[in-house]
């Protein structure tokens, strides 16, 4: 494929990415949870673009839609390519989407030339988390994760995930089917950054390494309430100066540690009046890392910090651990194709940890897993100026060829 | 009036305040809003305790329970002596009530005997503002300066401070009749401290010099909001931890500077979730000094301060001043006289500011007023611990029944 026709192709999966943008639940802007009613029309225009590159279409009873590409090999093998369908509320048109774009476009590339593997690409019904509050409904049916627990989570209407499966006309019966059962070459998944790392390199492409473990908690400093006139400052248990001061160690740490991020995102005084001296505050903690036990050490560091503050301040400390994930690391022998596809291409092969969980990460507890990112300008993500550069998507579908005729040699 | 009989009568002035403590619009609790139903349980019992004491009792139109006390004077003079009777939600039973019952026992401790001036006690009918969110409804109605947009103001159920006086079997058309008519000779208050430092020092009693002066300000930090997974620590614009930085330069300036309390009593993050950096954060501000220049000066000090946080780290700040007071002085003659009375009794006569606002600060515009601090133990109010010595109301007593005997001698 030359580079006149990559950059067609690029920007033909741009173009359709802006196509499936507009099946909304909303006008104006996109939102799209787990089988929502506009995931019928971007099922219909997948398959449509799917059948027309030669593929086997169907879709599964999670609500993925999987197009076949066959190959030669005997005994069959597969390749699976992916992402996610579903968007966050007010979302752009890139976040998943393109993923399933690109590998359509990759199918297409090949132009009817058989692999020695098949190619499965799978648009994932859910991977936000935004409908049941819990991610990765899709991706943990392939990987035949989706628990009884999962299916019967109920959204804020009182629908559960079964509920939903049967109101798309799927049948929630037949959801472990949807598990791969075919033996798997690997995985491979195309994703925007969502960050500011490529674009303040001045990079289009970076193969990812891992993706970073994450804990989170919530601290609660409990002081005492108390009348914020007639208290004089010396005899205060002041819960709002407490949390302050250990929030600023969390960015101290994470400043100080290289690849940690750690964030309070979420601070509640209480009673929370102005003219009363805060009793408790309660804030969360978010620290990620490609390395469990600098996470974990990081964690340590922080709460013993928050203890510590607590006992001077003379007020008492309650955490509580809600997650504790480890990191996933991706394959050493995918990340050094992909390398090798990314460099083929005139690219610099940068590498990157992956802040945020993706697809790839639940699948990478049963097959090989690869991530390339693609640089996402400003940083910006789960936004309607969520933007890709054409010229990055070219980049990026290069390496897909490459990686893909690399993978083949190797194969046959 | 001997030892024995002001601890007979102090001991009756507790065992009044825990009977009022059982009119309450909630069962268990005291809790007695404006002109609630419980109200008419307070002023029937106030008013039998002041008409057995010789006393003319009356309640004006804005709620006020008042029993005046006849003096010699003439043209007529008149000492006022009040608090309110208003209470918080799940409230103690001595803030404001017991220097009413203070005022009726300085009254009962006279035996009938006349001074050179009218002593005229007045339960105000609300100091707290719960009801309303604007406190001294009571007290601005002596003043002449409860205003048309005060009676307008709605409470929780949509009625107004006119409709709660009409419901209370009063005649709001005639609210301008509480306004003092007749010369006063001033204004006395007797009031739990609400704060530790008099149980710290272990004494019983202060002279306030002054209300402190109150400002209260809302800031916002506008940063970004972005994902706390793939955006690196130094590309942030975190405005949980800008507010961070800027409460423990609060709590620092307030520490180093004498007789300063600042207080950031509620903060809330935006958008507030675990895995988000927040965009925004608003934070309140409270400052108090007795002197207006240390609080103007202070105020100054740390919205700069806001701002260079704000500047360095790539952040806007909005803030919007909701509360500006001046301090209110108390009478140079009155303070003298209390000093002299609190002097005579034999205990300490200390001097202090009063990090909350009394009615007397409404008062102060209209006559010379002072005020009589007693000791919180504990520092509690609020509370339904909230409570005093026995030993400290006989102190304050005696103190009040010599304030009398010395303003009576320079009237004469």
């Amino acid at each position: 494929m030359n580079a006149a026709d990559t950059a067609t192709r690029a920007a033909e999966a741009v173009r359709r990415c802006h196509v499936l943008a507009s099946c909304s639940e909303e006008p104006g802007v996109t939102t799209r949870r787990f089988l929502s009613p506009p995931m019928h029309d971007v099922h219909a225009q997948v398959r449509q673009w799917m059948q027309a590159a030669g593929m086997t279409v169907t879709v599964d009873h999670a609500g993925n839609v999987r197009g076949v590409y066959l190959g030669t090999s005997a005994p069959p093998q597969r390749l699976y390519i992916g992402s996610h369908l579903d968007t966050v509320p007010a979302a752009g048109a890139f976040d998943g989407i393109l993923g399933v774009m690109l590998g359509l476009a990759l199918v297409e590339s090949l132009g009817g030339r058989r692999l020695p593997f098949a190619i499965e690409v799978v648009g994932f019904s859910e991977e936000e988390g935004v409908r049941f509050g819990t991610p990765f409904i899709g991706s943990r049916a392939l990987a035949g994760s989706l628990g009884q627990d999962l299916l019967a989570r109920k959204d804020a209407h009182g629908h559960t995930v079964v509920d939903a499966i049967r109101a798309f006309g799927l049948d929630p019966s037949r959801v472990g089917e949807a598990r791969v059962d075919t033996p798997a070459v690997g995985y491979l998944e195309f994703h925007i950054e969502q960050g500011p790392v490529l674009d303040g390199l001045d990079l289009p492409l970076s193969v990812v390494d891992a993706i970073v473990g994450m804990s989170q908690l919530t601290l609660t400093f409990a002081g005492a309430a108390n009348h914020a006139g007639t208290t004089p400052m010396t005899a205060r248990h002041d819960a709002v100066a407490a949390a302050a001061e250990w929030v600023l160690a969390v960015e101290r740490l994470a400043l100080d540690t290289a690849g940690l991020v750690a964030t309070v995102g979420q601070v509640a005084a209480s009673p929370g009046a102005t003219n009363v001296i805060a009793g408790t505050c309660t804030a969360t903690l978010d620290v990620r890392h490609a390395r469990d036990d600098v996470r974990g050490t990081a964690v340590a560091t922080l709460l013993e910090h928050a203890g510590t503050v607590a006992t001077r301040r003379g007020l008492e400390l309650w955490h509580h651990v809600r997650l504790d994930h480890p990191a996933t690391a991706m394959d050493a022998r995918l990340i050094a194709l992909l390398e090798q596809a990314v460099a083929d291409t005139g690219a610099p092969a940068h590498h990157m940890a992956s802040g945020a969980g993706h697809d790839a990460m639940v699948l990478a507890r049963h097959m090989p897993v690869a991530m390339l990112f693609l640089r996402s300008p400003g940083g910006l993500s789960h936004h309607p100026d969520e933007a890709v550069r054409e010229a990055d998507v070219a980049a990026a579908l290069g390496a897909g060829v490459r990686f893909l005729e690399l993978l083949a040699a190797e194969r046959s």
